[in-house]
């Protein structure tokens, strides 16, 4: 499950309600693109502006329409008490994996992080993914905070945030943490940008964006960075960076969704308020990317 | 209701429930002081870890003990139809005004920003006040946006983050934020230790943590800076460093809380997880200060 693509689809809503059918498909374009794990209700799955109802049902949709594929649940949430409450109706759901980032309304100190790891690890039963992510919860993770929670019990995989654009430094920063945790812990790249940089500089996966959208891209770079064939992944992510200068200037979320509507794999206005697609004249921007690369 | 001390209270946890004695315990303080308004369920009302249903339980605690000191109840949350909602709830509860910050997961757009406020502001009829705290929501507003807000309906107050330490740059900044507003938008001080000056420098409230909890010597302070000696409130601000510097240290909510519960005013552990009180040697750091400092 930890390995190659892991695809974070879009929870596109209509009329403000979770969009089962969307959803649905999303998932099943996934499947039939042979990702090797779906992440529901990450960050581009909006899972922190949707209550535990619509979180439940969402977990339940992916788990039904992924087939054989696992499914990785977010569980994030600013209280360790609805965290809890979380891991269970994922697990209730039939989740494959839980994935847990130290959201934040007041900044958390490191023994808070810790203590909130150490307890979700000891009361779930599957494996937990840490999702260090400080450009939504603003918490700094630090190698050794990284070592002391990946030592606890369930702790499968982390999800790092974008690696250095320069090779070297990708490869050091990926080495330096893999220095201070255990071997059975994989390393999974997100920041779509820096994909084809991270796999080659050591990531076991790319916890992907852009893959919920369009797996067969994604699936293709992975391919080649994990082949051996580490300057084709370059290039691959190159030939990206109009969709990458997109998710820079608008936010990757923002740019998916306007993406998805135009191709009519979700409503208009897929995402929860107070977040928007963007406008006229961006939305043909990112037209003209779609099908510029070829993503569709 | 806008002017002179507004102040913030723990909404203090027992075995991880609402501590219904403990709050109302702490509003009764707040009324016998003679604040100006109570801000319910604001950052130091940990409103951010709090369900529906306890910040429903809260608001109406708050106006029940309140008698006739008007009780200002926050009302944010990441998505705007749970800030409808816990608007319609706090209206129901008997609140004279909201306070709504733009707390964010995604970082926000400045016209999504704009759009959650007009959305809220066109659906209730109390006065709202606009949360300025980057430090918890990472949104940083401009003076320009603070004008868009102001002239929306409702809007009665601006809770502004720190003003600079040097009182020529306080004083031009609450200058600049007042050439862009309307006269009936009062402009509110946070961030404790710039309370002092931003009273100086023309703010009309301080919207205090330490007020919360002592109320009494954050009235003093107030009273000395309203009452046109400058110097005074600066000399109390001064002699509040100790604590001031604990805030600094640990964040204000933490030591706040560590101060109630030394004093009897909350049982142990009155966070909401997973923030957690200070440890035993800053404990007593904390009780040294309360005691030196003559808060209690």
């Amino acid at each position: 499950m930890f390995t190659g693509l892991s695809a974070f689809p879009l929870t596109p809503l209509r009329d403000g309600k979770v969009d089962e059918n969307a959803f649905v498909g999303l998932i099943e374009n996934l499947v039939s693109a042979e990702v090797d794990s779906i992440g529901a209700l990450g960050s581009t799955g909006s899972y922190a502006y949707l209550n535990r109802e619509e979180r439940r049902l969402a977990a339940q949709l992916a788990v039904g329409a992924a087939g054989d594929v696992p499914v990785i649940v977010g569980i994030g949430a600013v209280a360790t008490r609805d965290v809890l409450l979380l891991a269970e109706d994922a697990q209730a759901a039939g989740a494959s994996a839980l994935l847990l980032a130290p959201v934040s309304y007041q900044a958390l100190r490191a023994d808070e992080v810790f203590e909130l790891y150490e307890t979700v690890a000891h009361r779930v039963s599957l494996p937990l993914v840490v999702y260090d992510n400080p450009g939504t919860t603003h918490f700094q993770f630090t190698d050794e905070l990284h070592g002391r929670i990946a030592a606890l019990p369930n702790i499968a995989s982390i999800k790092i945030p974008a690696v250095p654009a320069d090779p070297a430094q990708a490869s050091a920063r990926v080495t330096s943490l893999r220095a201070v945790i255990p071997s059975h812990v994989s390393i999974g790249v997100s920041g779509d940008a820096a994909a084809g940089n991270g796999l080659n500089a050591g990531c076991e996966l790319w916890y992907s964006v852009m893959g919920g959208l369009f797996p067969r891209t994604a699936r293709a770079l992975v391919k080649a960075s994990r082949s051996g064939q580490a300057e084709r992944g370059l290039e691959e992510s190159a030939r990206l960076e109009p969709l990458w200068a997109l998710f820079r200037e608008y936010g990757s979320l923002r740019v998916i969704a306007t993406a998805a509507e135009i191709l009519g794999h979700a409503a208009t206005n897929c995402l929860p308020l107070p977040l928007k697609g963007l406008d006229g004249p961006s939305t043909q921007r990112v037209a003209q990317v779609v099908q510029t690369l070829q993503l569709a």
